[in-house]
């Protein structure tokens, strides 16, 4: 899965060359407009400016751009990769910055290690920017250039793995407590791992109500205490963490993860990838109804399922694939709005408590239960919730140098998040935005079962004819189930999609609805053979007019295929190609296909299986550059044989 | 003029609040897609990078990205206003860097100004971006900064106040030289000021042909020579200047820019505002056919008609409104787009050198002149082939890491370039980017005269109809000569634009040559009561279908107009108006109007001038928020001596 992952993300890299670009803010009536927007006109802003530095903010961008700042020393679980490796990950940042929050943010990876180094060159360039996004700096120093750059700077400066990692999860533990009905002030709770995300949980959490001797920290030597030298000999560089050692722990427990378990309620652990890390006995040893968030990424320190069996009430991971995801994306983008939104000049302790109370209270309008503590990052209404919270608590804590209401806030969050959404998907829909395909609008196989049983083979196909410019999409889905010998069942289902690309919720339950609409579902017996020679569906493509003729049906006892496309259309500016293949059945079966002279390249193929000694027919036809469209006809042993089921359409793609 | 241009760019950068946003360069399908941007998918493109640096120009956006970073230490006319000052005009810069470059360029202003502190944290940020833009620092430290990060960074520096003017000016004297048929190696030249700007033109010029010996630099306290003890003294500091004493100004001339021009075939002048810094008997005293550039902002050093009138045979200033402008902004996007395209690691004098070449064959394919030396901006095909150059040039020093041929470079500029300039349109038309328009579709009193010689008074209206999201406009301009007591011209002109906005060649002349077209003249005598009450004019908006009837004519001997307008379509969302005003003469004069209730707000008016104790009469009502019409009768006596060039219609803004 992961590899999978690994694998489309650098083909979308390659392809798309980066992922945030800049774009204009106002029109170029003609060339004249240059003359307001740079010299003369300018001089006048900037002499504005010049006589009140506050008006940066009302003629400028700066009102709505932030830096994310990195030197590459702890990217990701990878490490200390460097400035350049880390670069990709900040523009991945920039893009969820601006699409889930309307923010403007630039990646500036820095080439300097060195604490010191860090605040002074931030401090040098922070005049450009509205707040300051600091990521994937290794602690300790991540602490040190947050309070320093905090104290120095009039602007918000912010830790996403602290601060941001912080508030989620104490989102999902309000919630998460609301369940098991117990109360903040009165929980026990263990922290696995010391790193930057759980020693911004731990004050967060004592200043949302936990008792801090009732906390127990666990770093990679063990359980936190007053007797731990090894902290109290670096007590200066890791200050933080020594603090921890002082005031948690009251029960001045000793051991590992495995002690630091025992009758706690709450088990929050952002430590290293697991699974094991966090055994399933230990689990056992814990109160009644425990609350496991197991946080590592890619793989927790306990699976949900291992939790669950040892008796965990609620667990939460940093995955997208189980319940409860604990995501930072869930919270950075509408905290940055809300205070670009009030100008604030700093993001408080308090701030993140009333957004993380936000959140949870999202999530519990929307009705809490064991899976469902905390939001998704598809509940697009939580954003301008998170803005708004974040900039009227700002303003109460005079931390703000605009004033504005709740709901001034959140409709003005609403209408940037959905403005830029709309913005992406004009630009993709107009072609500005390239989609980068390889599922490419031809049939590809997509699943076959063989069922002794029940003597159903089922294929299924899909066709996906969604334009390269991804402007909107047709989807068919040709499924042929061979019922018995003598019975097949051949149904297409056609979707149409009116706007594929764009991830409103609307689209996507379009989407999802219309999946499970089937259509045109016909039945053939075998045996009849004054059955017309095929059914053919003539589907006419409401963009680009140009007609797909798609067959199928049987010639006597063989069932064949038709597809007869023609494509310049849906290539758009690549190939010219006519496909027609036919097969078709006379005294013994044979296949034929011709393609137009504008396809560039074929390559016929026998290939035989080694150890079935079966063999397969076919070719391969260039369709655009570096894709190939086979054709095969599969586990052939003569040729009288060939059944439906042996074709197997693919495409091979080398990109 | 000037004032003028003052007030609407701060009216429009209050408005936009910055020029430059981000936006996506890649379509989000559904949330899923971040993990393929994002976490954990580009984990797999910061490993590639990590294993090869060279890489992240091909995973990130580094590949088109640049930064414009400036001190504030020389903004403009305006000198060290400071950074936060300085970003409105490095936002503008990066404005035109995306529009006519589809350069993504990020403006940095910094807080540090100290050379050595700027070469530091440039050098800290540079793996962020592919080239490094300078901007409005003082020299002589700009010199140092240039130089210093040119060594120590692999990708381009430019600092545009040096070498963008210098290619620039040698452009224009190359075709100004073929024009007076004077050969580059022979002329004696004369550079008044001694800025960035003319140390890097000479140096250039002195590459490019020009003899040193025959240049004479002159600086505010003289002509520079061996003999120049302020500079000896400063020679560590002022290294360019004290070269420029040593090596120019063969025949040891001494004193100002009067002696400095003596016998001279050329002046190129970037000092300080005129007029009168060049005076016009200077001019008589140089060599024939004398070239003058006058490159002083706002106003030249000499303007272009009193250096025409001493004798200049060809004269270039800064500015658009006078012809031959010699313009950085001609040449940096290019520059910029091609070394990218490239991935050049510096630009060279050899570079601006052939792009200078480029810039004046340009013109000369064209068809050169004593007007047209250099191409204007609006001349887009020149953007692409300047890229080109300054790619093979790259290329062919051995600077590039891509090897690209010019007409790839020239066609993917091309390309870039358009998409740009059509995606802003874009998003213009669908309103994501909004207009703002102080000149509301209306009749607006645009100009008039009295003359009392022919008694003929003029009286121009000007109605613009650009709908408020700016996707199409016509113009309506409408004049009124009152050509004798008894004898009134109306005329209409009537000018359909089908794209009023994108600066494309093609709509910039449709605008300019329906702007000369007069239609519809109707003459009137003012005694002739036969005439049909009012001649109409029903006007329908392609657009929105909303349909303007605008009548003008005379009742009995009294003009009137009317105009019927429904506005819902126009003034898109806001306020559904409709407006209907009557003057009619009946006995006496009288007016009338209608407001339909859906505008909010009116306001009567009685206005007395204090002086000629002249009263008027009107109204204001509330077309929009903060947008009053007003309408006026004014200078009136006595309700009897209304005359039609009493009417003042306009609009208040308040923004």
């Amino acid at each position: 899965m992961t590899e999978k992952i690994y694998k489309k993300s650098l083909r979308l890299h390659k392809f798309y060359k980066g992922k945030i670009a800049t774009m204009l803010k106002c029109p170029i009536k003609d060339l004249f407009d240059f003359s307001y927007y740079y010299t003369p006109g300018v001089a006048a802003v900037s002499l504005e400016i010049y006589k009140d530095k506050q008006k940066v903010f009302e003629y400028t961008n700066r009102c709505n751009t932030i830096a994310i700042i990195s030197d590459g020393s702890r990217v990701l679980g990878l490490g200390d990769i460097g400035p350049q490796a880390a670069l990709p990950v900040m523009e991945g940042k920039a893009l969820i910055f601006k699409y889930l929050g309307g923010v403007d943010a630039i990646p500036v990876v820095l080439n300097v290690k060195e604490p010191d180094k860090i605040v002074e060159v931030v401090k040098a360039i922070s005049s450009s920017f509205g707040g300051i996004n600091l990521e994937d700096i290794e602690q300790p120093k991540c602490f040190y250039v947050l309070e320093k750059l905090k104290e120095e700077l009039d602007i918000p400066v912010w830790h996403d793995d602290q601060q941001g990692t912080a508030t989620v999860t104490l989102a999902g533990l309000i919630n998460a407590l609301k369940i098991v009905d117990k109360k903040i002030n009165e929980i026990k709770l263990s922290l696995i791992g010391a790193g930057a995300a759980n020693v911004c949980i731990a004050r967060l959490l004592i200043k949302a109500g936990v008792e801090p001797g009732n906390i127990i920290v666990v770093d990679s030597k063990g359980i936190l205490h007053p007797d731990r030298e090894d902290i109290r000999q670096n007590a200066k560089l890791y200050k933080e963490k020594w603090e921890l050692c002082l005031i948690t722990n009251k029960e001045k427990v000793k051991g590992g993860i495995e002690e630091s378990l025992v009758g706690r309620d709450v088990v929050i652990a952002a430590s290293r990838p697991g699974p094991g890390v966090i055994k399933k006995e230990w689990i056992k040893k814990m109160n009644k109804k425990p609350i496991v968030f197991a946080q590592a990424n890619p793989i927790p320190e306990i699976l949900p399922n291992e939790a669950k069996k040892a008796g965990a009430y609620i667990v939460a991971t940093g995955r997208s694939d189980f319940p409860n995801q604990i995501n930072n994306s869930l919270c950075f983008p509408g905290i940055f709005r809300g205070v670009l939104d009030v100008q604030a000049k700093t993001i408080t302790d308090e701030m993140c408590i009333e957004v993380a109370k936000t959140i949870a209270k999202f999530a519990e309008r929307k009705g809490i239960h064991k899976d469902y503590i905390i939001p998704t990052m598809e509940e697009w209404e939580l954003y301008p919730e998170i803005a708004a919270t974040a900039g009227v608590t700002a303003i109460k804590q005079s931390l703000a140098r605009k004033d504005l209401s709740w709901k001034q806030l959140y409709n003005n969050a609403q209408k940037i998040i959905k403005s830029t959404i709309e913005q992406t998907n004009l630009l993709v829909k107009k072609g500005f935005i390239k989609v980068f395909n390889y599922t490419l609008p031809i049939l590809i196989l997509y699943n076959s079962l063989v069922s002794a049983e029940t003597k159903i083979i089922r294929y299924k196909y899909f066709a996906e004819s969604v334009r390269l410019d991804g402007s909107c999409g047709k989807f068919y889905s040709f499924n042929t189930y061979i019922l018995s010998k003598n019975k097949v069942l051949l149904g297409i289902y056609r979707f149409d999609v009116s706007l594929t690309y764009g991830a409103t919720t609307s689209s996507e339950i379009g989407i999802k609805l219309n999946l499970n609409e089937q259509q045109n579902i016909l039945e053939f017996d075998k045996n009849i053979t004054k059955l017309s020679p095929y059914v053919k569906y003539k589907i006419t493509s409401s963009l680009n007019g140009a007609p797909v003729d798609f067959a199928v049906g049987f010639y006597k006892t063989t069932p064949f295929v038709v597809i007869e496309k023609t494509l310049p259309e849906i290539y758009s500016t690549s190939i010219l190609t006519n496909l027609f293949f036919t097969f078709t059945q006379k005294e013994k079966f044979e296949y034929s296909f011709a393609i137009s002279k504008y396809t560039k390249w074929v390559e016929y193929i026998i290939d035989i299986n080694p150890v079935n000694q079966l063999y397969a027919l076919g070719a391969r036809i260039l369709l655009m550059p570096d894709i190939k469209l086979g054709l095969f006809i599969s586990d052939i042993k003569n040729l009288s044989n060939i059944l439906f089921y042996n074709f197997v359409f693919g495409i091979t793609i080398k990109i």
